[in-house]
């Protein structure tokens, strides 16, 4: 049965990527399981019949048969449990392999919303230019953290899995800071992510939705 | 086997349960899984034995023979996936508890990790009094979202689930902001958690650790 999935109709960021749907397109992509996409606009996504499907009025959700998911992590866990390719064999890997899609999201990603609300929400506030270092030398503390861990390995813990997708996503979020570039191991490891066909089908086709409605940018 | 998982020497909050390791209790008490405490001291936290088993030098660990988790939501998916109790049997059901576990990290926890950063490490900053309201009324939006999905159910998803386990936990450190009372219902559901005797359980073993530190309050 094909999945359907939610997108923005017109992603905030333009088409970069960094909408939330891009990370299940990647896990979609990556395991070679075609799906379906439904646009919704900002309005929709405040009416009941959204929020029925995403108690936050947020995108992603996913829909398969009777099943209603919301929450990009565990969209992309529920597909990597249906599908090889996303999460290793062996029991102990695979809950390390889940560890780190949890690190991407719990550990990572809340120090990197802080930034995105400082630089968004209060970007009118007459503290946010004096405000702004502190939010960025907190995200780099954990991702020098990140870096030491990672070292010059090619991905997290053996071989590529969901929870390189996931941490890979998070730090592309990093990359407008200009803080990812002072971490080279990270940026290669997030150049590796970009690099893989399967991302660039993702990236590509939620490009195409947003770059349409951008015809400007 | 039993897992040894890691706990602060000495908890920040000085016992109110607000330390990650009390997740990974209560999952352990609601399957009956016996399990071994190690603590951990701020310094040790950061040294090299203790980055081997958790990149971001935190608690808590849990180590199972040659398994070594980190990461609370992969700790508790790990001990629901071993033992009954903690999810459904039914794999939509199974999924959709799943999406609750990362709904509670990263979409609920942000915000409130926001207020505790605004809170302690921002507290002597000049902007701090001024951006409180703005922290705490992006929480209740959240908030109010997820009040509005749970309306007068006990739990988020038929009956408690590790989704359940984590959203509580998650919402325990909004109760001193007074926030959680403005929700009845989600007040009520912390309560429901708390009144659970694998969370009473869970809850006085980490106080009695920390209250033997904190001999005056």
């Amino acid at each position: 049965m094909t999945p359907t999935i939610t997108a923005f109709e017109r992603s905030p960021d333009g088409g970069k990527g960094l909408a939330r749907d891009t990370r299940v397109r990647w896990a979609l992509e990556e395991v070679g399981q075609p799906y379906a996409v439904r646009l919704v606009s900002f309005q929709a996504m405040k009416q009941p019949a959204h929020l029925a499907l995403h108690p936050f009025g947020q995108i992603p959700t996913y829909q398969e048969g009777d099943l209603a998911l919301f929450e990009t992590g565990s969209i992309v866990l529920h597909i990597a449990g249906r599908h090889a390719g996303l999460l290793p064999g062996d029991a102990d890997a695979r809950a390390r392999a889940i560890s780190w899609m949890f690190a991407a999201v719990n550990t990572v990603e809340p120090p990197i919303l802080e930034l995105v609300t400082a630089r968004i929400v209060e970007s009118d506030k007459p503290w946010t230019k004096e405000r702004l270092p502190l939010v960025m030398d907190r995200i780099r503390d954990r991702v020098k953290q990140l870096s030491a861990r990672l070292g010059d390995a090619d991905w997290l813990d053996g071989a590529f899995s969901a929870g390189d997708l996931m941490m890979v996503s998070v730090l592309l979020r990093l990359r407008a800071s200009g803080i990812l570039d002072e971490f080279p191991n990270l940026s290669a490891y997030v150049a590796r992510g970009e690099a893989r066909p399967a991302y660039k089908r993702a990236f590509d086709a939620q490009l195409v939705v947003n770059a349409s409605k951008h015809p400007t940018g």
